[in-house]
């Protein structure tokens, strides 16, 4: 039996399969509804296309009349690139209109509601709550902490290394595993990592056979040891800014900025400073990053609580050694009642490899 | 429908309840079904008592007479103890005998079968056979190895930190992982632990609350540098064996053999030497041993390939530090094509901490 949560799964499934294209707007579905058949389906797929429900309502056309519509998100009430949402709900003759979750942004929540009950539409609201919250856990973020979503991603063996005492970390996880790594930075607009990564792995940090925009590439190297010829510099494949610290190689940065390579000084003293790194990529109109780093740059972001969210697979392998590096490494807590403990973890198999996907408050 | 699997998991169940109380025997269920009613269940208890066959038909009596018998291992034909079990099943009347497994004995392997069948009686083999199997792990293998059956024990952060880097340890998982714990003690012959664990934790490594025979306590000492006043050695709770090796301190060990306490000196020449250690419990009837150590003993048994079984607590934090001690130290592997790889993992949840039992080849 079709019921209001089969449909609102349906908008939820569609926000959700845009999820990297979006950004910096959140993540919307809309399913409309006549009598039992669906006559209409829409999502938001592209900042400065139209919404969900417009998307929904031009396929519905003359059904929309006397039709229940789902949207995930409360539709909006303010003019921006595609008009008013909820007018043009209004307009429809849409009878009906069944919301996910409310507006974030505490200045305008409920105002969509209010608006359409006024116009004499039934509204209800909190239909799968949750799943619509998730789907835009940067967006909401973003909103209330005028930062970037931090999602920390690594690779683990059972007990806990990221690579053997003899640094070699490829590959630690199964094809499946690596295969999601590659969804998640399709999905983040930045890639950040610490200049060790690019120092050991050369890596490239891209999308592989992708064709949407890369996300940033985002290098910590608080004394500028990058080498010049690093893959991130010179394919072009993606932008790259390399951020530092007021400690920096005078000499290293005049050859970087001469070769057109961007370089962002951040007010650490010894360190890069990482709320400097996240705001300035805020100001880029980046809602998601990908931390993908070592021991040390991971304790870095865990510390300093700018983690939101960690998804770590860790494969069914032990490596071993004292000097082996740890996915989380840095001073570390002294007692135990100072651990870091997760809001929630999810587990689950990916391949032989088991995922552990956290959020932190 | 209560079928043939339905009655071998009930005798299989029986028998595991008996983990802990019947080594150095395995462990054995029978239950005995006559026209769809259960007339008889047994279990062996305990060594030099009868085995679960025998219990099973003097419940059943003269209810034996044209019943089918499941029992979880292939009955014995040997004198023993007991009689052989064969000839009891035999003289009962029983019809029909449902194996679990056969006897990992590859001399007797069968013969239980044949003589069952050559008395006329039909007989099926491998009903629920995995479990059967796993019923007896311990006991297999010191009949195919001739070493005690080894299970790993430890408790990890999701970043495969044990104690912080400043040692604290406890505790890192909850209450009903902690409550496993015992019962895996419970279920072992001995326990083995390194020296450190006892100078850092003076652990008493004892089975709270109960009330059959404590494992034997082993600690690994290498040069004798375990405190006079440790708990372990002074508590009268538990056997207690100091194991060392050829570096020895000569005049601790004057010392602990006045006090009366027992030293095992082993063929190692800096290191106490494992298989030797393993050898002497095999021959004071343990068949299977819990290590309960920190990252360096854990690295020698694994490195030794000694150990079968491990069973692993992951909680729920993330203590970090570089110089946090991890579940697996020592030196490590060196490329990742030489990781330790476990034949299989299952994974469960005890209380908020993840459980993983991984079994090795």
């Amino acid at each position: 039996m079709k019921d209001d949560v089969f449909y609102m799964k349906l908008a939820i499934a569609n926000a959700k399969a845009m999820k990297g294209q979006t950004s910096p707007n959140p993540l919307v579905g809309a399913v409309i509804v006549l009598r039992g058949e669906i006559v209409g389906i829409g999502a938001h797929l592209k900042a400065g296309e139209p919404h969900a429900e417009i998307h929904a309502l031009q396929m519905a056309g003359e059904k929309a009349k006397g039709a229940d519509m789902y949207v995930t998100l409360e539709p909006c009430t303010h003019q921006g690139k595609t008009g008013p949402c909820t007018q043009a709900i209004i307009k429809s003759g849409v009878k009906r209109v069944i919301i996910g979750t409310q507006d974030p942004n505490p200045l305008v929540a409920g105002k969509g509601m209010t608006m359409l009950k006024e116009a004499g539409l039934e509204v209800e609201e909190g239909i799968c709550k949750q799943e619509a919250d998730r789907l835009n856990l940067p967006f909401f973020h973003l909103i209330q902490s005028d930062l970037p979503y931090v999602i920390l991603k690594s690779a683990i063996s059972i007990d806990g290394k990221i690579a053997t005492a003899y640094q070699e970390s490829k590959w630690i996880t199964g094809t499946e595993a690596r295969t999601e790594v590659q969804l998640l930075r399709q999905e983040a607009d930045a890639v950040i990592t610490g200049v060790e990564t690019i120092i050991q792995d050369d890596a490239g940090l891209i999308v592989k056979d992708s064709f949407i925009t890369q996300p940033i590439r985002v290098i910590l190297d608080s004394t500028l040891r990058i080498p010049l010829h690093a893959k991130c510099l010179t394919d072009h494949m993606a932008e790259t800014i390399i951020c530092t610290s007021r400690m920096y190689d005078q000499k290293k940065y005049d050859q970087l900025v001469q070769k057109g390579y961007e370089v962002f000084v951040t007010n650490g003293e010894r360190r890069t400073d990482l709320q400097d790194v996240l705001h300035m990529l805020k100001k880029r109109s980046v809602m998601s990053v990908l931390v993908e780093a070592g021991g040390s740059v991971s304790a870095s972001f865990l510390e300093a609580s700018l983690v939101n969210e960690a998804v770590i697979y860790m494969a069914p392998l032990l490596i071993g050694g004292k000097d082996a590096p740890t996915m989380f490494e840095g001073k570390g807590i002294k007692k135990l009642k100072e651990a870091i403990r997760p809001a929630d973890i999810d587990y689950s198999m990916v391949g032989k490899d088991l995922k552990m996907t956290m959020r932190f408050q």
